[in-house]
């Protein structure tokens, strides 16, 4: 029998909290790097994460924290990479170890603002990480509800599917139901465009559009996402599935989105700067929006994105929220 | 120019309600019929539907309201019928005139429960209407968020499109886009399958699933819905347009939904008999269960439906909700 993988997660938020308990459930040590001195001490005295699901309860001696990006990197076989991605790039500078030999597990639900490029990508062109040693996690997924156990279903992408069925396993439990697909790149996207429809959906709701256009946004939404995808990487694939289709409801109906909070503030006449501050965050698909829009416009193959256009010209052009909307629904049906 | 058409609107329900307002923006009269003699009395007196929509106005002078089917269906070129599917055959039962030359409007969001037929399917084949002369009008769309004059989005299927454009055009308004489809037995058979997934929706949240599972619940939902339609009548059709996977959402995320609040009350544990007596009625979605079911055992070209298997088994074979949907977690991906 080969020797188990050992597994740590990068970052401390609450999708990184959340995928530290579900680990916890098959692995008996979970490496886990955070940046806050803080954090790493009040996890080893009270037994959870200050800051984000403060109900998951850890037990210290399963777990092996680190302050030391290169300690844990080190450590570790499989790195999950759990932070923002307008953090991603500074914490990877701080990257001194060679990690072109690990697995690496993308959490992370955005772009890298820095260059559009998808975080797999991102860790192919500047860390030679073989393409079959990345993989995706997607949910749809609300941390919150992997805090309380509530049944939940993941999708883990990765070209090599025996490498995606171990780290699958890593992950299931009672409450988390997994899948394996092999659409690394098209999962990648849709985890991206799902937060801009979250912003599309709370600047609609900002703006008093009621439960019925919600639905045909989200309609649009998908068939949308299914042409953008299409155009960057053409393979089969079932838009429907869960990686796809739940994620973009999850988030698109959800009252605690960060990215549909942050549009709907849009939607009620808050600038974009005073809504970010108001937030004390930037929701990933602030950034998802501006990298969406510059990718099309570089793909020879544009494809028609009346929703992304839309809520790029709100966020970067400065247009009116009720005016851009107001011709939006002409466009969709 | 050709005399312009007379609308009838049969049944003084919300949706019945909702579509008389809708064509009132258009036309000149309105007919309406109601079982009610006291509901006809209340508008002319008041202008508004006693018991639904009542925030509603009409002016009594649009409309033509009658008690008398049959003097409304001689009257009327469009019959747009909005009673439920289980009254529709009673009432049917009064008509004497001759309806053949008529065109024939569902707006009925279910399937005859007597016969399994759909409501088209029912006027073709026991009133000698052309199939030609028969639409069906499909949302997504909430009768209370047209009361409100929030912006939705209505399809109608005909198959013949000139026609279908035509009654689109008596409904659409400032508040109302219609676009026109051809698929008339899809659409009808989507109307009905989604409230039996709204059942099951409400079924997961009594029993305490969360957001997380409700997506995926909707992502497999629309999966399967598009299985069973191409068993049924295979065309051409994105079933991820508004018709079908706008209005699954629609319904199947709605509170108010009467289809999820009897399933969420099967799920927290009230009989299939008490929750209709605690809710006064009969949802829609259980005969469309039974229905399905029964379609699909007699097609020849079965198909997977474990999610309408499971509604079934809860409100037929008096299965336990709990352990059912145990089950029915372990097929869903």
């Amino acid at each position: 029998m080969s020797k188990p993988l050992k597994y740590a997660v990068f970052g401390a938020g609450s999708w990184a909290t959340a995928i530290v308990k579900m680990l916890c459930e098959n692995l008996d040590t979970v490496g886990w790097y955070m940046r806050s001195v803080y954090t790493k001490e009040h996890l080893l005295k009270e037994q959870h994460n200050p800051s984000y699901l403060s109900s998951v309860e850890f037990k210290p001696s399963q777990l092996k924290l680190s302050n030391d990006i290169n300690e844990m990197a080190k450590w570790a076989d499989v790195l999950v990479f759990v932070i923002p991605s307008a953090f991603i790039h500074s914490e990877l500078e701080k990257l001194t170890v060679d990690i072109s030999k690990k697995t690496i597990v993308s959490a992370v639900k955005g772009i890298m603002p820095e260059t559009g490029k998808l975080v797999g990508e991102h860790f192919n062109d500047d860390y030679k990480i073989p393409l079959e040693h990345i993989a995706v996690i997607a949910g749809p997924c609300h941390a919150e509800e992997v805090a309380l156990e509530r049944l939940s279903y993941l999708t883990i992408a990765c070209t090599d599917q025996e490498l995606g069925q171990t780290i699958a396993n890593a992950l299931s439990s009672d409450y988390i139901n997994t899948r394996v697909s092999d659409d690394v790149i098209g999962i990648e996207y849709a985890v991206m465009l799902k937060n801009i429809y979250a912003i599309a959906a709370g600047i609609a709701h900002g703006l008093g559009y009621g439960d019925n256009f919600q639905s045909v946004l989200m309609s649009n939404a998908i068939r949308e996402m299914k042409r953008f995808i299409n155009k960057m990487h053409k393979m089969k694939r079932n838009i429907n599935d869960s990686a796809y289709l739940g994620d973009l409801l999850v988030t698109g109906y959800s009252a605690f989105s960060r990215n549909r909070m942050f549009g709907n503030m849009v939607g009620k006449g808050y600038t974009v700067k005073s809504a970010q501050m108001e937030m004390n965050m930037v929701a990933e698909g602030y950034y998802a929006t501006k990298s969406a829009k510059q990718l099309n416009i570089k793909n020879t193959k544009k494809t028609k994105l009346p929703i992304i256009d839309a809520v790029y010209a709100i966020l970067y052009e400065n247009k009116n929220p009720k005016k851009v909307f107001q011709k939006l629904t002409e466009k969709l049906n």
